[in-house]
């Protein structure tokens, strides 16, 4: 095994948003659509790792449907690498799963957990970052995590705080010692963290190398220990029908909650590589360029007398009239309209839907 | 010719509005557009005849691609009734054609030349009135006309201003004298005809015996009425070459500026019978059942904390979220979404379209 394959990415697929309803659907969430470049996101995601991360190197975990679509977006990435969940468990299933996958190949190869539908726009910056992150967690033992320098005080993210005691420094790159993993907090609670300097996002990144994985989770999440053994196991004898029935045991609960806001000695770089978790449509709309009165327009249209508008409609002419703030978004079988500071409201509608029992439309 | 058959209908169906787009095209204008009830506009003026006219005595008028939609739509009116015109020359000659039709039929029967984009809720009012203007036009000589008590300072329509002296009565109606026609006011004008309650919207509805409109023409029009005495001979003869060369020569003037802004003896019948031109998505809003929260709805949808909004979206599934007075407007190669009290910038779309040369969204 080179030094490059030393590093393995998984890519964390499996994910259900609907925040992009109606284009994103449930056959086809986030990560699948073309939403930040005219590539899906889990394109976007690979292709920036493949300066430093080939193909064979490459996992993602998702569902069997999420899987089928992920070898016909990428089919470059090995089959095998294809890594498919029996059932959604969150993350810390996902990851234990992934990273046992990884550990059968080298125990001490480094696995980058990532996410499938972030947007980072400053890929150099990112991919030195991620080596450097890549040699603190293989050096030190330790799990190494992005946090996100936080530009407003927001209650929709964990935070991470740190201590500026110890920093320690790999490839030019600080690495904070992680002091505290924090659910999200309420607005005055995310002011102070936002204020003091010494918090960040949690950007849901994790950087281990697979045997200090195992440790940890030995050590401070012992109720999943068996897990890892039993999958690593069942992987060993490529018994997917013992997968199956381990999924079915395992708890469901997210990496962070499971491990990450119990262990010690956790490492925290400065994620500021034009990080987005592109968490709606309003937030996209301040990633896509603009028309000069800051429309954010994809697709044939005639904009009258509109400003900071979002619009979607690659199928048909739109034109807009005297609208401010607006959300359009129009796909083949449904329609959105909607106030842009009202767009985490779109759930409403997918639990609408589902009252209705309106299938095809979710 | 029974009692009956002295009366004839004129439909004007050769409107080329674009205020409905993307709904109304060139090529299918809103008389042709279901938007009203689940019939067409022209369809809903037939219909609404029909209890006073039979289908032999409804004449229609409008271009050739016009009338082949209108045999169409309209199967039990004869076809030699869906009369076409050559080119469009504005209604004076779509109606001096119609009339001289009429007139080879019977010289003293009455035409009722009417609109077939114009909604009207109340028939048996209009039913009622229009036999009594009937019988006012045939008896006094008189072109009657319906005008339209204005319920705000229009400055879209022209104002009729009436005489309260010498009211006139037949069968239970009030007839007042005409003293005069006025073009479009400004606001200020506008509000002074609504207020002095002498002036009445020009609702484009008229009422003549064809013999005595010959007359007026000959007396008040009379550079019009040379062409009268044309296409009353090439009718008889049926040579649409001449018409063809008649229509090629006569000025494109309104019947308003051409008859009525001149001529004397016109009665006025009060058209209080739910009158509405429907000239904008706005106005076709006040018409429609609202839900709750007054929403104006055509299709399937899902209205979140929305309210003044009109829909239509007869192919899709629409989501409206936090959104006040917007209408959205979805078709199947065109989506409009407009500030309602903007939608008279509608024609700023198809000025632009036509200057992108964009004809198929025209």
């Amino acid at each position: 095994m080179s030094e490059k394959e030393n590093f393995c990415a998984v890519i964390m697929a499996g994910g259900r948003g609907t925040r992009f309803w109606p284009l994103s659907r449930e056959k086809r969430p986030k990560q699948f659509l073309p939403i930040t470049s005219h590539r899906t996101m889990i394109e976007e995601t690979v292709e920036r790792l493949l300066p430093l991360v080939p193909y064979s190197s490459i996992y993602t975990i998702s569902d069997g449907a999420q899987a089928k679509l992920i070898r016909r977006l990428l089919p470059r990435l090995p089959g095998k690498n294809v890594l498919v969940e029996p059932q959604g468990k969150n993350t810390a299933a996902s990851l234990i799963l992934a990273t046992a996958r990884v550990y059968l190949r080298n125990p001490r190869a480094v696995v980058a957990a990532l996410c499938a539908d972030h947007l980072i726009s400053e890929r150099d910056v990112f991919l030195r970052k991620l080596e450097a992150s890549t040699e603190a967690a293989a050096m030190q033992e330790a799990i190494v995590t992005f946090g996100i320098p936080p530009t407003y005080p927001a209650t929709g993210y964990g935070y991470i705080q740190i201590s500026r005691h110890k920093v320690q420094n790999f490839r030019g790159e600080s690495f904070y010692p992680v002091r505290r993993f924090k659910e999200k907090p309420g607005l005055e609670q995310a002011r102070e963290f936002v204020a003091d300097g010494r918090h960040f996002w949690n950007s849901g990144m994790f950087i281990w190398r697979a045997d200090v994985f195992a440790q940890k989770l030995e050590r401070f999440a012992p109720e999943f220990y068996p897990y890892w053994e039993r999958i690593l196991r069942a992987q060993k004898k490529k018994d997917d029908n013992a997968i199956r029935t381990i999924f079915k045991e395992i708890p469901a609960m997210s990496i962070d909650y499971a491990l990450m806001e119990k262990v010690e000695g956790v490492l925290m770089n400065r994620g500021n590589f034009g990080w987005s978790d592109v968490g709606s449509w309003s937030s996209l709309a301040e990633i896509w360029t603009k028309d000069d009165t800051g429309n954010a327009l994809y697709g044939d249209s005639l904009i009258i007398d509109s400003s900071g508008c979002l619009l979607y409609s690659p199928h048909k002419l739109t034109a807009l009239i005297g609208l401010k703030d607006v959300i359009i978004v129009d796909t083949k079988d449904a329609l959105l309209v909607c106030r842009k500071d009202q767009d985490q409201r779109v759930r409403h509608v997918i639990e609408a839907l589902k009252k209705k029992k309106a299938r095809k439309h979710l």
